[in-house]
C-alpha cells in the first residue's frame, strides 16, 4: 500500500479541469517516481473532516504516514526532501529552488490569479478597477522574461520550482496572457512537454471524468 | 562584522513605510536575536546589480555568506534553520509551520494584496471587477477566523508562519478589512505586541526617515 496519499475533489466542473492544484502534486510525484494513491472528498458538501485537513476547504492535501500537509508549495517542498529529481542536493541549488518556489507563488501567482479571476469574469483589463491588476501581472512577466530567456530551468536543474512556476504561467497562457512574452511561453511549452506532466494531467482529467457518471453532486 | 546582511531600499514614500517587506525579515532577526546589518539600494534608479539579487527589482534580499536569497518567505525559512525561536524543532511542528507559511502567502496574501491595491485606488469593492476580488478575500478571512479563534499561534509555538500571517493580515487591517473578523484582529494585535515587532517597525521607520534629508532621489 502506498505511503503517500493525495486527496483531491471527487468531481469539479469542466472549466477548472486540468488546472486543479492536485496536478502540481501529481506532477511532482510522477517526476520523482514515488508510489502514491489518490483519494477523494466531496466537491459539493465540504465536511468538518475536510476543513481539518485543509482549513480553506480546498484541495489538495497530502498525507505521509501520520503527517497531513496542505498548500501545494508546502507539499512540493516536502516531496523535495524525498527525491533529488525534485530538489538540487547542494546548498546553493536548494536555496535557489526555495526562492523560486516562493517567487512562483508569492510574486507571480499573486498577480496572475487575481488577473485570471478578472479574465474569467470577462473583464478586459482596462477598467479603473482592473487596470492596476493588469499592470501588476505585466510587470511581473516583464521581469520573468529575461530570467527565462537565460536559463532552461530556474534553479540549475529541473526542480519543484519549475513545477510551480510553469503551472502558474500555464494559467496565464490559457487566457492568452503570455503573447508578448515568448521566453515565458517557451518555458511553459518546455515544462509541459515532460512526460510526468502529461501523465499528471491525463490522470487528473480521467479522475474527474470518471465521476461524471456518478450521482455524487 | 555581521554575517547576515539585509538589503532594502534607501528610501520609500510615506505610504508604504511600516509595511515594506524588509520588516518581515527584521522581525524574524529580532525574534531570533541574530546579529545583522542593513544595506540600501536606490529606490529610484534600480541597477542591473539590484536585479541580479532580486529579479523583480524589489526588496528585501538577505545575504548569508556567499548565498543571496530573495522572497520574504524563502528568507524566513532560511532564518528558521538558524534558530528554534523561529521554527519548531519536531517534524510535525515544522511541517505545520511550513504549510502555514505558504497559507499566509499563497492563500491569504494572494487574496489580500490585490484587494489592498483596489482599496489603495479608492475602489469600494462592489464594481463588476472588484466584487469577485472582495469576495475572494472575505472567504479566506471567513476560514481564518475559526483557526485563529482556536489557537494562540499557527504552529503550536510562535514561528515564522506567524510573522508572515500577521504581517499579511496587518495590511488588511490598515484598510479596515478585519472589522467582521475579531479573532483575526486579536491575532494581529497579539503578534504586533511582541517587542521584536516593535523594534523591527521602529528600525524600518527610522531607516527611511533618515533618508528624507538626503538628496538620493
Amino acid at each position: 500500500m502506498a505511503k503517500l496519499i493525495l486527496t483531491t475533489f471527487d468531481w469539479v466542473p469542466e472549466v477548472p479541469r486540468g488546472y486543479v492544484r492536485d496536478l502540481r502534486v501529481r506532477w511532482a510525484l510522477e517526476e520523482a517516481d514515488l508510489p502514491y494513491r489518490v483519494e477523494s472528498v466531496p466537491f459539493g458538501d465540504r465536511k468538518p473532516a475536510h476543513f481539518a485537513h485543509q482549513p480553506f476547504g480546498q484541495v489538495p492535501w497530502l498525507t505521509d504516514g501520520d503527517i497531513s500537509i496542505f498548500e501545494s508549495g508546502a507539499i512540493l517542498l516536502h516531496l523535495g526532501e524525498l527525491s533529488s529529481a525534485l530538489m538540487p542536493a547542494d546548498p546553493r541549488g536548494r536555496s535557489e529552488a526555495m526562492e523560486w518556489v516562493f517567487a512562483a507563488l508569492n510574486s507571480v501567482e499573486m498577480a496572475s490569479l487575481p488577473w485570471s479571476i478578472l479574465k474569467f469574469t470577462g473583464d478586459t483589463g482596462d477598467t479603473p478597477a482592473s487596470k492596476p491588476l493588469d499592470d501588476f501581472l505585466k510587470i511581473r512577466l516583464k521581469h520573468m522574461e529575461p530570467v527565462l530567456a537565460g536559463r532552461e530551468w530556474l534553479a540549475g536543474s529541473f526542480s519543484v520550482a519549475d513545477i510551480l512556476m510553469a503551472d502558474v504561467l500555464r494559467l496565464v497562457d490559457r487566457f492568452d496572457g503570455l503573447a508578448g512574452y515568448p521566453a515565458c511561453g517557451d518555458y511553459v511549452a518546455r515544462a509541459t512537454a515532460r512526460p510526468a506532466f502529461a501523465k499528471a494531467r491525463a490522470d487528473q482529467m480521467a479522475h474527474f471524468a470518471a465521476a461524471d457518471g456518478k450521482s455524487q453532486r
